[in-house]
């Protein structure tokens, strides 16, 4: 692609994309449900079903005419709903336990190209995020795992959760861009076929692992992005960084 | 003061506290003014015109019932003001030369001690700044000037400018804090006097040369502030960075 088609800011997907949501949630998972007398519940399988509960939440979220909630806060409740799911009374557990196992989110490890990968990228583009983890959130992450991010946007500052148009356009507004000036780099192809139905340039990074291996739930939504990638890294390299 | 004491985040002024705001307009003005045929003006006193119109603006902008508007517009409406004091109608000029005029204050440079001690002190405290200049502004002047912000947050996050309260508690809310565990970092005793009266801690950094050596105008608002400093590096060594 010629440069005068280069985006002038890359905005990123997090969960999934540059960080490793399953492996993480998945073993600390292991731990609190040791602590709480359930090493019998597979953590996996109970990891899965919190991120599925995720999905469907943020995909019907601009429906439900709920006040804009900080992700911190529903993380929480799908945490409690998960336990409900798996027979477990969250009533009966302690809070800041709970507040803590819902904090691994936080606590997420990068996938290993990521953090060279965004390095790379920061000496020609702007990084910033555009996820749906609220600010606190992104910049705990940020901190713990090294994500040179020279910003931190998405769903807390356009107050719409993606895929909600609201949350691609107000991102590309409060830069100063229009929305074919701004790349979103995800992996998942449902995040990039609402970007780019919002006007957006597209980076396809692949993360074959994020489902422990299996399809992700999005597969059947591919399109041809813009760029395709195999890694954070590669995706530098195909943009002359 | 004890180590409990110490503040979880460092939340940063920007414009006279880590960058020299009246060296840089005044040398573009020069630059600007002469390119209009008006190098009859002298610089330093238009920017400092330019810069009581945004010290006034902000203390009244809670109570004008205005909605929120972005710092790059404010910047650009402010121009246009004090060029028409000055007996100069912006309406004659070219419109692009008075947008690249208005975004010299993304184009600032620091203080020569502000990049080293910003990430010496990023070593312990996430550093995030609390300023009245939106994100695409602070984006743009972090890029071309190293500031290895954590996070860009202050007016555009919070809705609010400074000194308004909610533009501190909405700041110490959106961490995830409490107020006093955000501690406040400017060169000037009136943004330092709202976030003590807020509950957030306070860091007093001398800029002798912000106003080019003549006295600050909150000067009179001086208190013994829990940290005092000459500069960003010294403030590092205080807090034990």
């Amino acid at each position: 692609m010629a440069g005068s088609d280069l985006p002038k800011v890359l905005a990123f997907d997090v969960f999934g994309t540059v960080v490793d949501w399953r492996t993480s949630i998945t073993a600390e998972s292991a731990d609190f449900l040791a602590r709480i007398g359930r090493a019998d519940l597979d953590p996996a399988t109970f990891t899965d079903n919190w991120r599925r509960r995720y999905l469907t939440g943020m995909a019907a979220y601009a429906k439900s005419g709920r006040d804009f909630t900080i992700l911190d806060v529903l993380h929480r409740e799908m945490l409690d709903e998960t336990l409900t799911d798996a027979g477990v009374d969250p009533a009966t557990l302690d809070d800041a336990l709970l507040q803590h196992w819902t904090f691994a989110w936080r606590r997420l490890a990068p996938w290993p190209d990521s953090v060279e990968g965004l390095t790379r990228l920061k000496g020609r583009f702007p990084i910033v995020t555009l996820s749906n983890g609220n600010i606190a959130l992104m910049l705990e992450m940020a901190r713990r795992d090294g994500l040179p991010w020279d910003a931190i946007m998405g769903a807390e500052v356009t107050r719409a959760y993606k895929p909600d148009p609201r949350a691609y356009l107000g991102t590309a507004k409060i830069l100063g861009l229009s929305p074919q000036e701004v790349c979103l780099v995800a992996a998942h192809h449902s995040d990039l076929a609402a970007a780019r139905a919002c006007g957006l340039k597209t980076a396809f990074v692949s993360r074959p692992m994020e489902y422990g291996g299996r399809p992700a739930p999005d597969a059947k939504l591919a399109q041809d992005w813009e760029w395709s990638a195999d890694s954070l890294i590669d995706l530098a390299e195909k943009l002359g960084c």
